[in-house]
């Protein structure tokens, strides 16, 4: 029994726990549903502040703006997570290089990280150079009232690293890549020290108030076999290892994502966290099969994973496919009464990758109704 | 027998069989080794006759240059095999749409394929504006005087439907996917005037002189599962079941690669090919349990898939990646000395995609030495 601290009572309790049980692999009563990059450019009113702040780091960096951008979908919609509102590259940036993004172009560091001396100058960050972050984690926390939980992030060690040796967005990661087989010493440090930070980073989210913590691998999957393994995914153990694993009284869930990671699954089953993001390659019934585990025993939880473009067809062709990647899942985990906390194979609604900024608006209504409503009459189907 | 025409006789008999015999699964004495776009802008005399040639359509469409720039790879190297030098576009310019590579960009259409009236004047393009293709292959065929084999290529069906639909390259597959997802029925029937045209295409090859052909699944990748066999998987299919099998006399080995296909090894297994070229996120001694057959019996040779940012290192570097590849791919297949043709698990080297531009031209030598000199130590070791 952990004593709960004076911080915590600031929270309102969580009216909404369907996100954080199906985290742990507990029976709800429908599928949760958030969706990645749920607050952004596809939403007007996400532009509307995003004009007001001027830029998107003065976005990211106010408080008031990011608290205010990370409640926006959850008034359309009603999503079961809300995620912090920030940028995966947060953390370089507080390492000094400079992080910046030009207008219609992704993100760009100003000093990017290829050589001897320029990765021994990196090293883990003052934390204090980060507190918008956990200030934003705090604001958004109390905004939103226990309506549902919070979502904290980062980017993984490797997928830091592309951006911080690229220094910027790349098609053949040519340089962090080239750094990777030409000085594999020079990239194991970068990694160590990334993966310290984000554990550091992490953890101040869950101080702050974050319910569960999510690390994004969007560049895992450009490895190779055995480079993976070694340069992302021993990485992203490094992280877990170091992450608190309560706050408050109250387990703090881990998700692991690695985009293109479909082909390591059973791998990143040893990972010490408790589910596992897929994107739309990824056969839901395969994966639960391998790593969903059993009724009343251990496994992960699933996340994910339609194509986020079925968000351009229609309504009705929407609810199919929706239906489709819940069909692939397969029958939903339901618990005794008596045991209403037995574990077993639960699924999270999301997409496969971020939702396109050219997305309508009402398709998302389309789609989180149509989980909600065709997961509920699953779990009815199979009483 | 198939008696040999006169067309077959004009020919010089083949001198380095590595390459043929490892795609019919039978024994070597080394791995056989070449890389795609082996024939491409790395190489400064292939810069100086994409410059003499005004544009790479200009040096795509003239029969000397692309023979030129086709045997200047193997004038350095000692590869086991030539690829025509074309690009994977060809069939869809041939239907109209219209071609050109602007400097520094990707290829781009004049006319995208986006709706209704666009799919209905689409049509199986009349083989006669493809001439320059098929007059390629006998001129390279004729140049290379029986030296290595030589492979025609196209891009699959979905492949070109993705460039045909988005007119260009895309980051996120939105149009293409768009149409897929909304409007089906239009993108099966892109997806089957494309598999015939491509089966047209690749039968004309063979009759000029290809003596081996292999489908570009490019983008099959970016699909979801489910999608992918619908869309790309099928197609490839319908593409083979019309392909000749043998010409004057000699089979007609079929190579199928689908970057990022890895985790559809095993339907892919079924496809009526004898070679899949696998991406390096795939693991080698995982597809060769599940593709590569046994001793004796069927199965899929494979091809395959150093990182191509490999050559970015230096050559020592390189050997040991070379040699992790093929200590990974496993114990080469001998055959007993009364039954030299006996089929068995077989291994050709190449990248998991297209060498880049920048790729230092020495290290390509490195690499190919040590293909050949590692994977025939191999074959002694395992004597």
């Amino acid at each position: 029994m952990i004593v709960k601290t004076a911080a915590q009572e600031m929270f309102a309790p969580l009216k909404n726990q369907s996100f954080l049980r199906a985290c742990m692999r507990q029976a709800t009563e429908h599928t949760p549903v958030w969706l990645m990059r749920q607050a952004g450019r596809y939403l007007p009113e996400y532009r509307a502040t995003r004009a007001k702040a001027g830029s998107f780091m003065g976005l990211a960096t106010n408080v008031d703006y990011a608290t205010e951008v990370t409640l926006q979908p959850l008034e359309r919609y009603p999503l079961d997570a809300a995620i912090l509102f920030s940028d995966i590259l947060t953390v370089p940036d507080a390492m000094g290089l400079g992080l910046s993004f030009a207008i219609g172009e992704g993100p760009r560091f100003a000093h990017s990280v290829r050589d001897e001396a320029a990765v021994a100058r990196l090293a883990v960050p003052d934390m204090d150079k980060l507190r918008y972050v956990f200030d934003a984690v705090a604001s958004i926390r109390r905004a939103l009232n226990g309506r549902v939980p919070l979502i904290g992030f980062s980017g993984s060690p490797w997928t830091l690293a592309c951006y911080m040796v690229e220094g910027a967005g790349s098609d053949d990661y040519r340089q962090v890549k080239t750094m990777l087989y030409a000085r594999p010493d020079l990239m194991h440090r970068i990694l160590t020290i990334n993966a310290d930070a984000v554990a550091a980073y992490l953890n101040a989210q869950i101080d702050a108030g974050a319910q569960a913590v999510m690390i994004f691998d969007s560049w895992g999957g450009v490895l190779a076999d055995g480079a993976f393994q070694a340069f992302s995914l021993a990485y992203t153990a490094r992280v877990l290892g170091q992450l608190k694993r309560t706050h408050d009284g109250a387990v703090i869930p881990r998700i692991v994502f690695t985009k293109g990671g479909g082909l390591w699954l059973k791998e990143m089953g040893q990972l010490d966290c408790d589910v596992l993001g897929l994107d739309w390659t990824v056969n839901l019934a395969h994966a639960r099969a391998l790593l969903g585990g059993r009724v009343g025993g251990a496994g992960k939880a699933l996340q994910g994973n339609i194509d986020p473009n079925v968000l351009f067809a229609n309504p009705e062709q929407i609810g199919a496919e929706v239906g489709r990647v819940l069909q692939t899942f397969g029958a939903p985990h339901r618990a005794p009464v008596d045991d209403p906390d037995q574990t077993g194979p639960t699924h999270i609604f999301n997409l496969g990758h971020g939702i396109s900024q050219h997305t309508p608006a009402e398709n998302v209504a389309v789609l989180v109704e149509a989980v909600h409503s065709i997961s509920r009459n699953l779990r009815r189907d199979t009483q």
